[in-house]
């Protein structure tokens, strides 16, 4: 075998590292690590090449591309979302991503991005709540047990003070795996047999179901005044969780709206209907909360800064702790223009 | 380190893994079995989903992402174009491509592409001119004697039984190394001093330069009639190699409109110039080459099926050689909705 040359080799993360990372830091700092990242850059929104997810669909599920650019760094994220796949062991959402340098187009970094999407998702939702629930708020209940759902509990702990988390799937298995793993957490956790009771006395409801399809998990007469909705699981075409007329109650906080318009609640919605984009909120442009019997919600579909800043942010502790390896991935001639030569120089 | 299970691996083809199975195989056996998976897949043309490439643009260069699907199986690939790289001993044009199944969404096959883009690029300009080149064509003009000319020449006497290559460069190391590159190749060399010796006496000139701007590598009286021009340089926008006068006497053959019209020779003319696309040839639906008089420009930009039709290529070679390893790229949790506690478990 020819040694590869420094240039050829870009590193990875695998999703060995990836625990072993999330292990070595604490997943709390992580995701206060990644609250911040992600924050700050929807901070400076402006500075980034924006474009819509690329998407492939197929009658089983899709896959997307979710790129951008800095204008120093590109970072794209390959993603799947396949409802069904767990009936086969597999994952419903897998994922990796890559960060390139824009000045010469030479990746720098591939990483899993399976477990750090989960990761980037619950750092997200959290973060928006900071800025858009009601203050003083300790319980939330969270509908749909699966993959998601100790992400989003342990980050609404960390990020926002959440103290108590009140569960319901309709499978209750998922909601006692999810119950066994917070058992630990420091939540105070319930179980409740039905949706409704799952939001008695939640100041956040969040959603995160996986179905394909356009739902009702939480009916209009279910949504109070003065809740915070974080709607994680409609994320694509034909797939929402909300009845239209809670949409019609609420102030809606969205991404990135040409995104959200395709994939996300508000699909339900005229083209047209008022939305505020979340770094408007961050940056204190446009008010968030404004008043304690307002109903908000956080129509979140995950966008591709979002990744950005989470693969940056990994990419610093990646470095840092030495967790990860090099991949021979790039072709390394002495000569650059000579390709052909080293590849007949290898034989 | 906890053993990550089966469905946790990508097989990955690195640098290495590719000169190794180049060598395995053949280079001129690599390049006809991928002219023909490329050509099948252009007979299929239909089947796929086709969309532009999502390009990044710089002052610097380009990055971008080229997906598709059949309905069966996904691929894309990450490749970036940034003309000034060889100066601080970086490839111009570097790359790497992924296959997934659309039934689940999971990778299948992650490869290095900067040698295979090569190979794919100099598959389909052969291919191609199979199609549209004067009958009897023995002796081909290449302008431009960088990372591509090996490859093209290579591919051309392979596939279309091309016996002596004019080459020049306005850099005379270029040619030399060229030159010097195809020496074992069976082909005739001549080295020359000018584009306008090259072009003599050859029915078929590729342009292959790397610079990105509007130039004229061939100016309109250097062509005359019967020639077949595979225009392989100028591949995205304000990036052309043919003066525009050449166009309106040829009759151009493309691979995706939408895309050419952006970024190939065509962006100089209305954005109703006729255009024959290239797999209406090979089905037969219309004709190419229809005079011994006409010139015939391939205006290749290079398409996602391609790298589509190359990766599959590659994966069979990869499978058959066992010149893979697997990469750790995937979560794969005992119960695949319990991402949560294969991540605790890892602790």
């Amino acid at each position: 075998m020819t040694q590869p040359g420094a240039l050829a080799l870009v590193p990875f993360v695998s999703v060995d590292h990836m625990m072993q990372i999330v292990h070595r830091i604490g997943i709390e700092t992580i995701l206060t690590g990644l609250a911040t990242a992600i924050e700050d850059d929807f901070r400076r929104w402006e500075s980034f090449d924006k474009t819509p997810r690329i998407a492939s669909h197929s009658p089983e599920g899709v896959i997307e591309l979710m790129p951008t650019s800095d204008g120093d760094t590109y970072g794209f994220k390959y993603v799947n979302g396949h409802p069904k796949n767990w009936k086969d062991g597999r994952q419903t959402v897998t994922a990796f991503g890559l960060l390139a340098d824009v000045a010469t187009g030479y990746p720098v970094l591939l990483s899993e991005m399976t477990i750090l999407t989960a990761l980037r998702t619950a750092a997200t939702s959290a973060m928006a709540a900071r800025h858009l629930a009601p203050k003083g708020a300790r319980t939330m209940a969270v509908i749909g047990n699966g993959a998601q759902s100790e992400f989003q509990s342990i980050a609404f702990k960390t990020i926002c003070g959440i103290e108590e988390v009140r569960l319901f799937d309709i499978d209750t298995d998922a909601t006692d795996k999810c119950a066994a793993n917070l058992a630990q957490s420091g939540l105070r956790i319930t179980k409740c047999p039905t949706a409704e009771e799952a939001i008695e006395g939640a100041q956040i409801v969040t959603t995160a179901t996986a179905d394909k399809r356009n739902q009702q998990i939480l009916t209009d007469n279910m949504v109070g005044s003065g809740l915070h909705i974080n709607a994680v699981g409609g994320d694509c075409p034909g797939k929402t969780e909300l009845a239209e007329a809670i949409l019609h109650r609420s102030d809606i906080f969205v991404e990135y709206p040409p995104q959200t318009r395709i994939e996300g609640e508000i699909q339900q919605l005229a083209p047209d209907h008022p939305v505020t984009e979340l770094w408007e909120v961050i940056t204190g442009k446009t008010p968030g909360r404004s008043s304690a019997a307002q109903i908000t919600l956080f129509d979140s579909v995950g966008f591709a800064t979002e990744d950005f800043s989470a693969l940056r942010h990994i990419d610093g502790l990646a470095k840092e702790t030495g967790l990860y390896t090099d991949l021979d991935m790039l072709a390394d001639p002495d000569d650059p223009r000579d390709l052909f030569g080293m590849l007949m120089r290898a034989g």
